[in-house]
């Protein structure tokens, strides 16, 4: 089924239910007022809400009416934890070149993961605030998952059976912080402003088969300004979600509704393109000497969808415009 | 005024009224149900809960009863954002030597602030659990501050006036996952477990005059199995919580109930002793050659309270075990 979290102007939104064809949308009302409530009531939510998806997709709910992604939230706008890793070997290799990193002796075998901000996750259409376009604006495209509660020390195989929900994410961030926050040793904040979904959260049965080893495979067509950049698969990641949940879980529980990101979503075949602007320009200072293609400037907007065989966009489309703030 | 957080079986608890002696305590009821809600409501909230206050300070409160500090959760059990700093450069300076790190040049000028966990603060006399007691567990004894809504790119002077409630923090440690996590660049992760609150989050008149220039000059008591190790006082923090509060806003809003924590209480005087194990070690290592003080084990007790000079404790206690998960 997929979810979403309509605008009520509240810190946490409404939870509503949206038909498979993206067409219909109803509002949860006495299931789960919150889209973290599901999350954390899913053994007793989740039947309902689907019997709910089924009548929306029969076109059989009294209270339907259309989907209107621009009333949407982020389907967790305030989560209980944000963690994103880079399990994207490529997108850390091209990075380590773009910030002219040390070697990182465990790069294949320990998942990078940093921990972000979730107190306030953007919505698929809002306007992302900057107060400087000098620091470097990028995008990464990103697919994430939303757990429930995870207990300390738990395995990777068993990680995964604590998925519930798939999401797709632009992790904005700006460069020209990141470098020296990499340096400090504390890791990203300043780096790292307000992470964006896209409009849907939705169970894995959703893309099946493209949900396989705990992974995303489906291209990430991401467009600045209408130009397509980049089409790059998630069949490549290579620490599964279970890797990085079991990663995350080491040393402390993860609350239900804790949000695992992929990082940018990068494939080795230069044809893929890129999900992220960085990568572009240490592609194009590699290839052709220089970097070309510049980071982004107010009024410039970012599209990003993944897209199953059919055309059609499972988690919606987050298409946001930069601003001042 | 104090409050405090009682366990009632849900994850964000219920929000009571402390005496100013620590003998009373009165539910918020009709006001607020948790912290997070009186912080989010404060305007409207605060002026109730001081009214309250004063009734339970002139023991005519109808529903006072006993205040029972092992009833309490972490003032805020899940806050919508933890946001640590290393506030005091001689503690920076210690663990430079302890994990051999390289200098950091802006280390005088720019906060160094990383982004934790928020969604599993723990309470007072909760026990903390660990997997591993070979990961070299340490404490690390601070001070903090709730905030109200705070917009991208204030001042750390307009910051100040955000600070709505003061708290006293140990920030669980893992030593031997530190060094890694700080070359890797991505910030901590499985280095900083689960962080523990004392019970009583207070606002800025309840120390006056000791909260000044938005720091808290009182000495911090910290105690291993009794035994005292440390009395730092909050006075010699280089930077204030204005000036990390606008760090961690330059490129981001901070969402009513954030939390800012000062890192490691420190003092360039030996005698003050220290609120982590890793500065006593290298202290022992600089001084005598070798590290004697041992990292945390199974039954291990910690306890830590900032006094007045009167001996009064006033943000309570927390006393906690270590325990294997």
């Amino acid at each position: 089924m997929k979810l979403a979290t309509y605008k009520d102007g509240s810190r946490d939104g409404q939870l509503w239910v949206v038909s498979k064809d993206l067409a219909l949308a109803a509002p949860a009302v006495g299931i789960a007022s919150t889209m973290l409530e599901a999350v954390e009531t899913w053994d007793a939510a989740s039947p309902r809400l689907q019997a709910l998806y089924e009548r929306l997709n029969a076109r059989d709910e009294a209270f339907a009416t259309r989907f209107e992604p621009e009333r949407c939230m982020a389907p967790l706008p305030r989560a209980p934890q944000w963690l994103d890793a880079s399990a994207f070997l490529n997108h850390g290799r091209l990075m380590d070149k773009a910030f002219n990193n040390p070697p990182n002796p465990d790069f294949e075998t320990i998942p990078l993961v940093y921990q972000g901000a979730s107190d306030d996750l953007r919505g698929p259409v809002d306007d992302v605030e900057f107060t400087d376009d000098s620091l470097s604006i990028d995008m990464e495209g990103e697919f994430g998952v939303i757990v429930s509660d995870v207990s300390m020390g738990i395995s990777a195989e068993q990680a995964i059976s604590h998925i519930r929900l798939l999401v797709q994410i632009n992790d904005w961030s700006l460069r020209k912080l990141g470098p020296r926050e990499m340096r400090a040793g504390f890791g990203w904040l300043q780096a790292k402003p307000s992470t964006a979904f896209a409009p849907l959260a939705i169970t894995p049965d959703e893309i099946a088969p493209f949900w396989d080893e705990a992974r995303v495979k489906l291209p990430l067509h991401v467009a600045i300004n209408g130009r397509e950049v980049g089409r790059a698969n998630g069949a490549e990641m290579h620490f599964s979600f279970g890797d990085i949940i079991a990663h995350c879980a080491r040393t402390r529980r993860l609350s239900a509704g804790s949000i695992i990101g992929s990082g940018t979503v990068s494939n080795a075949d230069r044809a893929a393109g890129s999900s992220c602007i960085s990568e572009i320009r240490v592609i194009e200072l590699l290839d052709q000497g220089a970097s070309a293609t510049p980071f982004l400037t107010w009024g410039d907007r970012v599209r990003m969808e993944a897209r199953l065989p059919n055309g059609s966009a499972p988690f919606g489309v987050t298409d946001q415009r930069v601003v001042k703030a």
